[in-house]
């Protein structure tokens, strides 16, 4: 019989994750009863919301209950399958969790898409979840025009590089926010931003004004906090901003008390508009891989992975996301 | 030569206005040079958005400058005339200032309309600023659909009386919060509101709960803060929110740091738009009065002013929107 080792929420963490948060348990294995698939997990996606499911704030999907399985996106082969559709070999995405192996209902599993050239890990971010993110949550949520300008918050990140870089195919002015030189480096050597700006040793509000001189028409926030309040300041009358995450308030027990300027939506006529990527889940999805997919290819997007490894690493590489010493996805590898 | 009395900006207030904060003097009033138009003022309106203007923070328009008449909406009556277009008695609005008089350029102004049945003072609430926030705020700004559930902050005063009474024609579920037992009745009494919450002797998210059994679509906010906090933790997935004022930080020299629970925005995919009415001033101004009296002759909208006497109370009449005493379109009488 498998053995499977599994990280079970053990306590609610009440800022970065430790190890006491979590039981490390070894379970046998059954195998898959009808309808049922049991899969190989290989990798894992870390993501803030793996943080927020944590906790038992008021969010977008039901916390993770104490002693339940921590919930993570993943990718894995398909080991043994007991319905149809799903055969031994699929590589398949799914809520796979922080385990060796997952055995889940069809419903909740999809087959990668074949016949594309890319790596595997491309499913995890560009071409999944991650790079659907950057594109709805731009071109959706705030509809931006050719000639306006574009700030993004965690910039280097998974969803916050390919934002900037859709930006650029859209034609706007694309300045990123993030954290040292060398990602400040990477955003405007490699993926052509036309401005960075390193909130850990600049000004960032003084920044934006020089990089920013028309003002910002649309911001695509991960970050929320000071930075999200220097951006608020120096936004142009009627703008647009795309709310995608609130990185710097997961770790923290009380509410966001976010943006300090809020009184700006007012006096600008902004626009916030909060989005989770769960809602685009539908038949514009494979669109939108398609020209993600194409954009890839012609090289007019590239990514990065972070890949890390070995399960029982899981809390620690999960901090990686909040200290900022990941660039681009980060990737949990584990078989 | 006319006197004018005039208040005039001495010193930033930090807190509700005092005396200190203005020079109230009297001065020479000259004639009308070509292009002006000399106006004795009748009736000033008394808005949140005075206390505004009267802050050096980013705000919609210029701060009044130290040593400026203090902006402010109003109703007057034509002097003298060196302007095509006006003339002796016509009645007109614009921003006429604590003053007795004004001397104002003639585009300055706007006639009132004519022939419509109602009081003058209707043109400073029900048919002017007032009614149009309340109308775009609501029809325009998030768009309500029959039978969503709305609520709205500030219910008593000028625009939120309004603004549900317009959700009311719209076939909307109408909640509004108001300060104390009378307002609250006269809100559902009078005005035919769903309900009322007092939030001076309510807890006000436990009647939202009680009183919005299918949560809440769409938010129309005059005040922020604490009651806003309870209300988005109310809202529904993909719930509107309109921003119409923040008054509750008006006196405060800390900038507003509300919403407490700002992640709902992203948690349930919210749109939060600000707007600023003058932004609405053009082609579709005209109709929205025609709508509005329209609305008031058939009895659909009832308003009401809450009328005060005397240039020299203007500071003390101003602190009244803070403490919520006024019920209605606050106005000044000054002539």
């Amino acid at each position: 019989m498998l053995k499977n080792r599994r990280f079970l929420l053990a306590s609610r963490p009440t800022g970065k994750v430790v190890l006491e948060n979590f039981k490390f348990v070894t379970e046998d294995l059954a195998a898959p009863k009808v309808g049922e698939v049991l899969v190989r997990n290989q990798y894992l996606s870390v993501d803030p919301t793996n943080r927020i499911w944590m906790t038992d704030a008021d969010q977008y999907m039901p916390p993770i209950a104490l002693g339940e399985v921590i919930r993570a996106g993943g990718i894995g082969v398909v080991l043994e399958s007991n319905a149809p559709g799903f055969a031994k070999g699929d590589l398949v995405n799914g809520l796979l969790g922080w385990q060796d192996y997952a055995l889940q209902p069809a419903q909740a599993l999809q087959k990668l898409p074949t016949g594309l050239d890319v790596p595997v890990t491309a499913f995890l971010s560009v071409l999944g979840m991650t790079g659907c993110t950057a594109y709805f949550g731009l071109l959706d949520v705030v509809n931006p025009r050719a000639g306006e300008t574009l700030v993004v918050s965690g910039a280097a990140g998974a969803v916050g590089s390919i934002v900037g870089q859709i930006g650029l195919i859209a034609g706007l002015r694309v300045i990123g926010i993030a954290g040292g030189p060398a990602k400040c480096r990477w955003l405007t050597e490699d993926l052509g931003f036309h401005g960075a700006i390193d909130y850990k040793s600049e000004d960032v509000e003084a920044s934006l004004r020089r990089l920013c001189p028309s003002g910002i028409d649309v911001y695509f926030d991960n970050v929320g906090g000071p930075i999200s309040d220097a951006v608020f300041s120096r936004m142009n009358n009627h703008g647009r901003v795309s709310l995608c995450g609130l990185i710097s308030g997961y770790n923290s027990q009380e509410p966001l008390a976010a943006p300090r300027n809020y009184a700006q939506i007012l006096m600008k006529r902004l626009n916030v508009r909060g989005f989770i990527i769960l809602d685009y889940m539908g038949p514009r999805w494979g669109q939108a891989v398609q020209s993600m997919y194409g954009w890839v290819k012609a090289g007019k997007i590239k990514y990065a992975v972070d890949v890390e490894h070995g399960l029982e690493n899981a809390p620690a590489v999960l901090n990686k996301l909040f200290d900022g010493s990941n660039t681009g996805k980060l990737l949990l590898q584990i078989s």
